[in-house]
């Protein structure tokens, strides 16, 4: 067996390149199946050791938080694992939750930095829940990935496109390749779309309980490679062609749907609105209309008409695992608000949702505890149910979210004095 | 003093509050200004307890990983703490930087629960190094608030936007009132936005190492006050009017700037394209084209002309404490590559990276290692100057990946097949 | 008889309004059925001659341009008439048309204020030609209507979007009602849209050779009126809900398609770049990219990625008596230009070109034989051909406009130079 | 003197091209000054008997319907003109108005093919009239053009950006470069935009009252050849690079200003609204919030929170002589619809209404006239003042029949009832 030091020195001769001290050391380790996790936590420590001297510095943290995402003998988690990053985690709620998936009260999980956020969340909840809590709904499910081909011609590229949306056999074809590798995942439609001799073939999945983005992405594959034995002169252009669309703000998803749509409303009464925020309905329909309608209308957004939806899916996904690039289109956000003869009606859109309880981040450490402490970690009873659920848990806490940072906008200044007094005096 | 248990029991009991917890163990302790920490710790503790009850589950990660985040005296850093949540740590790089605050070579932190990217990330830096690695600069860099003003009327309003824009003793007056409290921020400039009878004044400063968000608002809000003496009928409507634009997609900040604006290049030769990707420059030339223009096109995008430029941001944003939910906007990204004669032209311009290195999660535990690894934690010797080498090293790191990931699309099937053998043999 | 000096007068002294002249002219004419016609005309004369008493101004250009646009009795063509508004015609090509309606040489009419439009125009007809012309066909084609109910809640609201897709009967009895009026449309499907307890249906009707956008409004409130029956409690918030999408810019229109869909390309071989532009393919291309896309991308454009397609829409919607407030989305232009070994593909992707050959304009005097002069007036053999037929002209021409301005923007500044050589002198 | 029938001859036989035939003539009538009109209309005489012989058609309309639009020996107005395109012209209104430059009652001019239109306008006229008329302001005035070029290196093109904003020298040069051959217009400011290695400079001119899209590309070109003098390395890659942004919908116009940005408002009292639209001030405004913010958002557009400001736009456009190619942004406006205990407080933001009283079409037969009819033909008493003159008009025009259409919806199958009414009995 080598030691830690050895290690080391081989890397700072340059003998050792990075990525590969999980397969040495697991030989130096002798190979068995069990010595894998020690093999990876060991590389890890090494790498960190490494960087160690070369900074000059300990780097106590982020040992300290080191966790194992060891997958399986020759499959590391995260390749060049120096340790973890922490984010501090709070709690809010409790939330009454009257969903199709989620039901009951629920305590919230967040991670952040910011201040204020999760007092803020709190006593959006609170209020919700004067008034019975929310109630909320999934309306569609699929992920989604969109491969380009060129066909050399428009004519060529409209006839590939006519196929899959004409050709009943070539498109039970293409569907049973795209599904040959799937045991979870099932192909929903595919839709196409032309610009001159291209086409993007945007492939719909449903995909169980797991977020998707990889298993679709190797079945589209397949099911290109199917389509290539009609269009032989089809060039794959890009296997992603953005139009898929991942992490990056657009339109499509929310016109099309892309992970999970989600409507979450709640009805707040005038007394609680007047008690917990020291204002009206009309006064928060005026708000939402004047800054996140007019105000979102003229920066120039596609589906940010909300006040900060972000951060609270930001939250909850760092505190449940998701993947943290994926806030960017997750929170496209939607925010209705009605005086309704001075209650307020009070709803979020969320149609992109791109959420998992099962692969990715979901089974780690502290994620996994956070999905627990929602009732929703790893698979449904069916494929789908936990993310669904997750999914209406999340909208809902947006609701809160919005609601309270509207209310908060309805006295003025508050907003500046709250997050300056919780944000450790600056 | 009072006991855990005695706690647990009383928030059982309903006696009291989840968030009242921090100040009542402090006075336990005698409130002695060394005890805020040690309560903060303990209320962080009694909190978990609590759910833990509550969900009848243990969640020992979520303990393990708790991070102090305690301020001072009466303030806590982030509400309800219950611990901390964890994201895998690796390390990619390094990478050799010439920018005007990045000089030198870097190894990249990174948190991220997704197969696949670090080792791209690093197979980016290589074959960018092998060039003599990449330039960058800041073209940009203020921080943005914009409140919403009621006139009454149309004319009204545009007295406002007038008095603004033309009447040089009273924008002196605004100046002065919005950088009264201010040490380090400084206003930059005013721009008003009219709707009908609304103003939006997008207040726009210069705010050292910090990212600015909260410090900008209570200056705006100052600011704001000073208006209302000449315009006593203005009503503000919301200090925050969606024109910011914070945590939304949207086109404003593009134009505008907010954040650091960062330009990062490389010119990659052939043979490297070659060796590291099997490709060449015209092929990634007509991916870039196909894919993050016309793809991105076609899916209405603000900004997101780019493959995954959102991946490295969000991953180094986690490692570096930065606000997770401004991922949104800062993942903004405009890829350029152009075939010189078979060498590879390669660009990102990112017009929106807001980031710090000192205040909000910069200080915490991992954070500040993290940035210690980037030789940028804290303030920099002239105020601005670690937070602008903190962006151009991240423009460099997305640089890299986008180059990689162009480089992996041009072989077919590799993005489907890296992502399936790295992400734990799903 | 009343004289139109008495009208004149009735007019003067405010006993009759402007909009009453028709009837009563007609009635003291007599109201015989072939007097319609001429009521029309002396009503158009006696306002005209009101105008020019207030403004004490002769307006013998308005006069002498009048068309006589009555329909039957009752029935006026365009309320208020006073004559007709000029615009200079001109004709470019011809151009050489492989298209699935379009086939052979087409000369193109187009009206345009606009010095150097025109020979522009024929500039691009005879580089397309030099290499056998254009082809082009047309992908999608439809117009929809999308009314917007309020269900009350958002679960309602989801029951509504339900029904529609999956409720069979239901749908039946929905598509009925919508078919119940029309002679020749057809509706092809409704598609579904939800914020909140909102739902949005977008009605998309097969429309023959009209533009179809007052008779789907028709079909789409009698389909309403039925889905009111099972859905008692939907209020109709308005029939016209802004996900239609008419006459405004809108993504929505691009991907879900509007009107016509129509590509059309052309191969440029390297020589007749050099002889007509003095250029080549690759600096097209680049121009392409720098100008169409990243420009593009920079104003924050949906679908406008294109050098001046509206220029080109504009004057033949002029033209041939479209509806030039539909300029807006028909203009939506995707351009490729692609070196390929020193020729140039070149395409144009049209998304929305919303035209027609029967009703609204097109039976009018110029715009009856501009149509003519492209074979395509009135309905076609089967509905349709005839305005399928001119938007695939129109797309060749927008291809041909293209090619030449990316080619004259090639050489510098011949933009700004033939503009000013053309544009009289100024 | 060669007749007619010699040089139609000699078209058919391909000896003289469509485009020569006005200098052949003109050479043929001996040159005299006074015989350029005159050759000019026989040139256009035998071009449309070339197309009436070719067809097999006589196009008596097109042939009525000639206008002159010869400008001087050499210089044609419209390229290959045959005639004229009519298109009906209506009176709407009288309107109040009380704007900065328009002040009084006017009668509205709106050419237009769509039945309804114009009554629409007219009955919004007559609401706002009720309540004293509208009022309106000219909030930005300015022309622009954005040349782009490519400096090599991001590092460059920065250097380049920072001369034209921090380089007092160097900028005064620029402007005087830009300013050098105008007699009217004047460089207001630079805008400068960077991608990777390209910039994008954005000339800003005030052009008293031409529209002067043509005369600041030329501007813009000598502004471009001095910097090529600092410069030299700089390569012009389009002298319009798409920032600018003509014909396309964009959202930096709307941001930066292009045109006239014009504000409109009125307020409509409660038993208006009763008599006029059986409606009240409640009911338009949850109509705009839901038609034109949430259905336009939804629909995914720039600038188009509005339910049909372009009809109007168009109509006017048409009327009096505008490019009709820029109603693509010319259209863009922001609907504010507020409830005031009863009455409506209503107004428009158009944002970008690019109109000129002098040039381009203006000087043409009907144009002119509509114009005349105005009190806004030709240069203003200060430059500007007659084409901000005419914006505000055609905003109050938007702001009446805005109005009018929320009203019509209000009466839910209003709207489709009378167009189906009004447009001929299909």
């Amino acid at each position: 067996m080598i030691s830690k030091e050895e290690f080391l020195k081989k890397l700072e001769r340059g003998e050792t390149r990075l990525h590969e001290l999980e397969n040495l050391i697991f030989e130096s380790l002798g190979k068995g199946d069990d010595k894998w996790a020690e093999a990876c936590s060991a590389a890890s420590a090494v790498r960190l050791a490494f960087v160690e001297k070369i900074k000059s510095k300990k780097l106590n943290d982020i040992k300290t938080h080191f966790i194992d995402t060891a997958v399986k003998p020759g499959v590391v988690g995260i390749e060049n694992q120096i340790g973890g990053a922490v984010t501090p985690l709070g709690i809010a709620g409790p939330i009454k939750i009257t969903g199709d998936y989620a039901k009951g009260e629920f305590y919230l999980p967040a991670a952040t930095n910011e201040a204020a956020l999760i007092a803020g969340l709190s006593r959006g909840c609170k209020a919700i829940n004067e008034n019975g809590g929310a109630k909320t709904t999934v309306t569609r499910n699929w992920m989604t990935r969109a491969p380009v081909l060129d066909l050399g011609s428009a004519e060529k590229a409209r006839e590939l496109a006519d196929a899959i949306n004409q050709d009943e056999k070539f498109y039970e074809k293409v569907r049973a390749a795209a599904d040959l590798e799937s045991k979870v995942s099932k192909l929903a439609f595919i839709e196409t779309f032309q610009i001159g001799k291209k086409v993007w073939l945007r492939f719909a999945f449903e995909t169980g309980d797991s977020m998707g983005m990889n298993s679709v992405t190797k079945y589209s594959a397949n099911a290109v490679k199917e389509i290539k034995k009609k269009f032989a002169n089809a060039k794959l252009v890009a296997l992603s062609g953005n139009m898929c669309s991942d992490k990056k703000s657009n339109h499509a998803n929310i016109i099309l749907g892309r992970g999970k749509s989600v409507e979450a409303e709640a009805l707040i009464k005038r007394e609680v609105l007047e008690n917990v925020y020291r204002t009206d309905a009309r006064t928060i329909e005026k708000i939402n209309f004047t800054k996140n309608y007019q105000g979102s209308a003229l920066s120039g957004t596609m589906g940010g008409f909300n006040a900060n939806a972000a951060n609270t899916v930001a939250a909850m996904f760092l505190a449940t695992g998701q993947d943290a690039a994926q806030v960017v289109e997750s929170s496209s956000c939607f925010v209705t608000a009605e005086d309704q003869n001075g209650d307020l009606y009070f709803s979020v859109s969320m149609p992109n949702l791109e959420v998992a309880t099962v692969g990715g981040g979901t089974n780690f450490a502290t994620a996994k505890e956070c999905l627990e402490i929602l009732d929703c970690a790893g698979a449904g009873k069916k494929p789908g149910d936990n993310s669904k659920k997750l999914a209406e848990i999340i909208a809902v806490a947006v609701l809160a979210q919005e609601l309270n940072l509207l209310g908060a906008l309805a006295n003025d200044y508050e907003l500046a004095e709250s997050h300056i007094r919780m944000a450790r005096g600056k």
